[in-house]
């Protein structure tokens, strides 16, 4: 019995999702929960084991069947060791070998990496980057995650770390940021950062969501928001693209949901700033592949391997 | 009769340098112009030619001991085809085919590459850099040139554009550059505004020689000036550190020279503000190559070929 399936795993400050694909990387059948509910390190690996039980026995599947098991995880992964550094945004994870951990108790192959790198190989395998040679995929959230496609391929860094646009500095003085940088990126249009900004904006407290849907309704006050977050973003992309000079740059996350504003923004201040050479190639797209990205790229990886 | 040896030019903005290389990259004969003696075009291309028959002539050699022609060039250069785009500091230079013009006149195959490039190929293959896999090389001068090595191989980027780190910005307001950019590294610590800033602090204009003199006798005001481009340079290696995780920086070019103070500014900053990961694998090195690394890297483009 060959194996046809993959499990993937995306786990994120707010969602854990889990599914089966298919090796085209269709979702067969996905799992999602709130990341809250499982404070404890123990009890979050218990979820994740849990799901995968749960979802052999909806198919009634074997573990022949399943080719591997693949993790998106929201921090710095050593990626050939399947070791978890730390989480930035969940607490009490430092040095776990998470693939040790699911492979004894799951009896099945688990590889490991960060979610930005997987929906960078997503978005450039099977969505808006596809066929393209170098790419610089973006996801801003809470945090601004990135991942580089260097001659086709993921390009992971010497220590698995590459990728940080969100930590790339825009000013020699700002906000101090989480990271112990000083002004990166992401202290400008983290999401907390953009309602923070709107907070003083508008009267009440107001949610991203709602801020997108205003400024498709031209409200002035919401696209001055947007203008200023594809301004701070722009700067650090004309940086990215002076250094790479990529293909395209794909922007993904919640973020991107405010749409024409935002983008017109970035494109403008690239053509504008950026070296002519590097701004007549780099093409801006919107990511296609959605909340789906991080699961579709779990599954690339276990397909392609980490070379 | 097998080749033997290979013909490096590397032009600059100051100086023309030819050599003779063998094909371990030794230099047997080197001959270094004024680039200003030759103003025009045509009379610059004649310089080059006549400077490789000069140099055939004196070793006797005919052209099949001569694997190829190799030129460093100050701007943007269209590798696959050949093309010069422009120089930035040599006027009279749009779209020229320099390949084709220099092939027809001297019946040698001729291979183009951005100066910085053949540099930070030099410092990989035989100088600071070498043996290590993921490295990113600066050469400080009137300009900031970059490049970089990703994987064991120069990384050119989509349209031979990559590695310009001058134009990193890392302020969102700032000087005007002319790359059109605002606020990049070079419109900070390019030698020309060094010397301005000098020349606020010191009575008498200085050059930049002295100045790295009198930081090496602890002069307060040169150690001030230096420390200063060590912490612009910083800021825009965190963010270099940051996305692309290398295992190593190269500094070279005139300003290297300033020494200790300069380095370990660099340093404090990366190792203060980069990411944890990446801050603690990259080190900072010196270029080792020194005025030789342009024409050593020509010789490489010659031997390794464009891929």
């Amino acid at each position: 019995m060959t194996a046809k399936y993959i499990i993937g795993i995306d786990l994120g400050g707010t969602n854990l999702k889990s599914a089966l694909l298919d090796f085209k990387y269709k979702i067969l059948r996905k799992e999602v929960f709130n990341t809250q509910d499982f404070i404890k390190k123990e009890r979050l690996i218990q979820a994740i084991v849990d799901s995968i039980h749960r979802i052999l026995k909806y198919k009634n599947l074997n573990k022949r069947q399943v080719l591997g098991i693949g993790l998106g995880l929201p921090g710095p992964i050593d990626v050939k060791r399947g070791l978890v550094h730390f989480f930035p945004n969940i607490a009490g994870w430092k040095e776990v070998n998470l693939k040790n951990i699911l492979e004894k108790r799951l009896g099945l192959p688990v590889s490991l990496d960060n979610d930005a790198n997987l929906m960078s190989l997503a978005e450039f395998r099977m969505g808006a980057a596809k066929g393209l040679r170098n790419v610089v995929c973006l996801t801003l959230g809470t945090g601004v995650g990135g991942g580089i496609i260097i001659e086709g391929r993921l390009y992971r860094g010497s220590t698995y770390s590459a990728g940080e646009i969100g930590h790339v500095p825009i000013n020699e003085e700002g906000p101090q940021c989480n990271c112990r940088g000083i002004a990166c990126l992401e202290t400008y249009i983290g999401n907390n950062r953009i309602i923070a900004q709107a907070k003083k904006i508008f009267p009440q407290k107001i949610s991203l969501e709602k801020l997108s849907q205003l400024a498709k309704q031209k409200d002035g006050k919401a696209l001055k928001i947007w203008s200023d977050v594809g301004g701070h973003l722009g700067v650090a992309l004309v940086g990215v693209v002076n250094l790479l000079n990529p293909d395209a740059i794909v922007i993904g996350g919640g973020v991107a949901n405010a749409g024409k504003v935002l983008f017109d923004r970035v494109k403008e201040i690239i053509s504008r700033q950026a070296m002519p050479v590097q701004a007549r190639q780099v093409k801006v797209f919107k990511a296609k592949l959605g909340n789906d990205a991080g699961l579709i790229g779990a599954g690339i990886l276990v397909k392609e391997g980490i070379d």
